[in-house]
């Protein structure tokens, strides 16, 4: 993101972009099930609604805030860059998870308002085995890997589109659906609808993410880093992901 | 737009997308319910079809008109463009809203001519609750944001596939499939086919569009106006959406 | 194309295309009616299909030939061209048109092949009505308006996705499920499956398919031609569609 | 590739490559039996799952491996540039190929694992007909002629998009869902799922894959090779596949 960018700008725009994400996976949820008695239709539906809204939303808001909207990401920003200081700050990061949680939950206040729904209703779907945690470490990993691998060869830019065709896909292939972001598992806690996840589920969602993460970041090491010779190594650092998620939506040079 | 595009070829070609657009919107709808009797695949059928369709009309007709099809987007365009001139002007604005109106009628009969319907029969379809107005008080405010947000953040480019794309998440993540449009409501109350809607339930629809486009235009002074530094706000002004749509389509530099 | 391929060359690709393109859309069809009991499925299958198949083709085969695939397209070229000798030539014309219809009815026969069809059934598939016939004028009017308008405007790199994306949404906002092409049209009638025609059908059909072509070069003269200045118009001469289909598929420069 | 990037991080990156893909198409078709009853809502998800995962794959390993995730690609990769030594070696052919066989063999356990499957089960679903094998044979021919033809037009970094959305559209247009792939054709007869193949189905499918990749470089060479004149040969020749796939991915210069 420029540095231009005021942080308290920054932190809306995590908070508004992750209530808009949550709030199409919550709200493409209710309309498929009130429309479809097929719950490969219904999560067909779900999972182009997300790709589409996911990948617009990065575009949007990748300018302004790098457009994390999951902490895990954010959190990952600020290991990677730590040492050099051009990743995320951990007074940036003690404000954006505070602010991607808050706008979880809204917006799925705001799916189920614009569904007549009741606006806050503890889910009652369990998923809650170790099928479903292995999936967690797998979506959350790769994605993890995608977004920083993505900016180890130069190629941020692609993220918007690339990191919503990964959702989708991992959508269908991991039993859980793809979580894969400890916000959004909160927000998601917060209705009773096709997207929801009852809150005695979500500790062990979110613990899966975290351990998904790390392996995430051993993968970008392996894959993508630790042997480049030294001066490519530093100018590769010089472009770590936080400042390189404000080129996702950037023009080509 | 570029200054050379002639006034009268500017509001043909706004004619023109509309009608497409709603031909689209409306045939892909009546096809949809005669091949399937699920509803979910019906609006997976109609939501993809309008992605498609709706993407290429603004790649095509953006460099004539800007390819805004839309009354709230040619009276934001005027209204965040009205202090320094180089947005629409208010004639422009006042030979637009009719012309998109005319060519969503139009697009209406058309469909219908399409599939051997009754050209003109008042839609029976009733959309009139408040969640829906919320929806489409949602659907038109981050629509508004998206395009001024794309062209303040000089993404203007993307457009073309993110409106398309977003549009096609808010036929799922809102219960009034996102009309979003003024004249696209309008023409829809010709047609008494999947995607209509009844002319009792236009004026409220209009209404919440209206109230979506300012609070949209509201998020976009809140994400991306008021703290840039001047000179800069300057170079941004100077990309104002009306001019900046004209780029939507139109090459890498 | 490349001044630098070979006429014989060019008249390969137009049959490989188009028998490509045939083999997408027919095989895909079968497969679609063998897994599916629900039309709409089934034509969601075999549009998406063909939007992912024919941007390929024309990604592939666009700098080699121009990826024409279709009849109405190749005399369009010719026509607009004919003038300045920059279109296609009349001699060219004389060759793709029935390169392109022998490669349709190959690819007809192919996709039987791979389904344990008989090679060669006629289609008992009517497809004999006005309405039919209107949904073909505004198939092929549209298709000629979209490829020779991103000509106009400098954006025939866009066609490939533009092209695929626009006969996607055709399938569903036309009734005829928009076949916008008489080699694929004759194709089509040489296989007794889903995507099939029978022949009593294409005379009617390919009788639209010309009607509308000549009214999308009307539009594209209305649209996009009249009004330019002297100077400017030349430069966009000089761009004409066959040339610019050369770069459909190319890298910005 | 890049020559800096180290041959083991090459294989590594073929193997992880590989088995995400196989997950992908695994993961997704297991998900799709357990949703749905229609097997053509089943296949759209299988098949849109793997368009999106194969395409970000491709994009995020093609710098590193070329992302070849396919023994007849590396095969092909090598036999092209055999004469010149900038295709991939046959050591590096040598150390490609195993590497893809045992990823392929890890996503189909990895598949398993997360939806609570046995690990390993052999398919029992039987492959074994004419007219799969033609469609095998069409399906590599078609990726290898698009993949090669790609390079040769200096496009190779559309081959992300491409691949992908001609997978996609081939799942639809032939009888076998084209494999296309024998690494991932091993590795899916090691799961009694959706997307298994019986191990006796296994090497008549590697049989016509290598056919069709040999007929797909025969089309490579009717369509993209013989004619040019010769230096602008040796400038093609210059770019070779292996190389170019590491620019599949890559920015525009």
């Amino acid at each position: 993101m420029s540095t231009a960018v005021p942080p308290a700008r920054r932190v809306v725009a995590e908070a508004v972009g992750t209530a808009a994400l949550v709030a199409v996976v919550v709200g493409s949820g209710i309309q498929a099930t009130e429309l479809s008695r097929d719950v490969g239709v219904q999560l067909l539906a779900n999972s182009l609604s997300t790709v589409f809204g996911l990948g617009v939303l990065i575009v949007l808001l990748g300018p302004v805030s790098g457009a994390h909207f999951n902490p895990v990401v954010s959190l990952a920003a600020w290991w990677t860059g730590r040492r050099d200081g051009d990743g995320l700050s951990l007074r940036q990061l003690a404000a954006y998870v505070p602010a991607q949680i808050a706008g979880a939950i809204t917006g799925a206040v705001l799916a189920d308002a614009m569904f007549a729904r009741p606006l806050v209703a503890w889910s009652t779907h369990e998923r809650f085995a170790p099928h479903l945690w292995i999936s967690e470490v797998v979506a959350t990993g790769t994605l993890i890997l995608l977004i920083f691998g993505l900016a180890r060869t130069g190629h941020a830019r692609l993220a918007p589109a690339a990191v919503a065709c990964w959702i989708g896909a991992a959508y269908w292939f991991t039993s859980s659906t793809s979580f894969a972001n400890p916000a959004v598992t909160i927000g998601r806690a917060f209705t009773d609808t096709f997207a929801g996840i009852a809150p005695t589920s979500v500790p062990a969602f979110i613990t899966a993410q975290l351990l998904g993460a790390a392996a995430g970041l051993g993968l970008v090491v392996l894959l993508f880093d630790p042997l480049l010779p030294s001066p490519a190594r530093e100018v590769v650092d010089a472009a770590v992901p936080a400042a390189s998620f404000a080129e996702q939506g950037s023009s080509r040079p």
